[in-house]
């Protein structure tokens, strides 16, 4: 007999799959398609333990890893909002708490409470790991859409300044990844895939 | 400036990108395609910390999914092999050993021997934490199958007895999901999704 807590947690892993059909902004780089999120969520996890040592604070990587594998998920009833979109931004929050409330209520109770307190944290951005995990998160799609020539950023018309403004926090978390941030913008920039006010 | 060592950490996170058009044998739930190494490694990844209740011997959660999150990075260069690829099998281990030189070679030093050495533990299967990782790496395939009217079955003539062979040593590693792969295999035969012999 498999118990009720094994099914609902069956049930929630199923329900994930979902995460593979959500497509963000960014394009993967060797296929013609926009990156969904369970495939960002898995290269933000790997980055995690590949660049721990640029977190300026001490961090429990595990815990950076897991908050990373599953802070989109309640993308998948709410929908991924673009990073500059600022009216969908309005509602942003108010639409993730819904479907977090109802995605993680999938899980038996202490899991519950577990899940939805790593999302929280990563959402709050105050620990020293949801503020290393929210770098990564932003420095993915800066390094994908730089190694496409800008193809998202054309796309949408974006400005050098609005990803740095997005970035504005990453110095005091991590100097390293900055400089990273920065030379790609300055770069990107200079070769007009970001436009200039 | 950006150091070379970071320079090599950041090639090696592009190289990665890669595993986002591996595509396996197995359909992701809700589009008409099959799944890729990154959403496949990214779910079981996940897995690992849902699960990681029913591994019967003591483990390290956070080894279990560092070793899922990169033990597919060597189909980059040798390819998916299809579990029931008999000829695929034979020349599969030489195939993988010099991707993986070549794809954890882009890394520093030190990080080249703890990558290397986290996808040959998970190859060799023999630690507690490669033993639950391999149970995942089956489990989630066939959980996906099953949800899917085990299409991918279906169309490649599986036996039920395959899978089962296959996940034979699933009861010593862990009871509890043991009885989740031979309840899902024997309610797929009894549908005829697998084959009886």
């Amino acid at each position: 007999m498999i118990s009720e807590r094994l099914k609902k947690q069956l049930d929630f892993m199923l329900e994930l799959d979902r995460m593979k059909n959500l497509y963000r902004q960014t394009y993967v780089l060797h296929e013609d398609r926009k990156e969904n999120d369970a495939e960002h969520s898995w290269h933000i996890a790997v980055m995690a333990f590949l660049l721990a040592e640029y977190a300026d604070s001490e961090i429990d990587t595990f815990r950076v890893m897991k908050m990373l594998l599953i802070h989109d998920v309640v993308e998948i009833d709410a929908g991924d909002t673009y990073c500059y979109d600022e009216e969908g931004y309005k509602t942003k929050s108010d639409r993730e708490e819904k479907s977090a409330q109802r995605i993680f209520g999938l899980l038996p109770d202490d899991q519950k409470q577990e899940f939805y307190g790593l999302w929280r944290e990563f959402e709050d951005g105050k620990t020293n790991e949801a503020k290393f995990a929210g770098v990564l998160d932003r420095l993915q799609p800066i390094l994908l859409n730089y190694s496409k020539d800008g193809l998202s950023w054309r796309e949408h018309g974006i400005y050098g300044e609005q990803v740095l403004s997005r970035t504005r926090n990453t110095a005091e978390i991590s100097s390293g990844l900055a400089e990273v941030i920065n030379s790609v913008v300055e770069d990107a920039v200079k070769k007009g895939w970001l436009k200039i006010q």
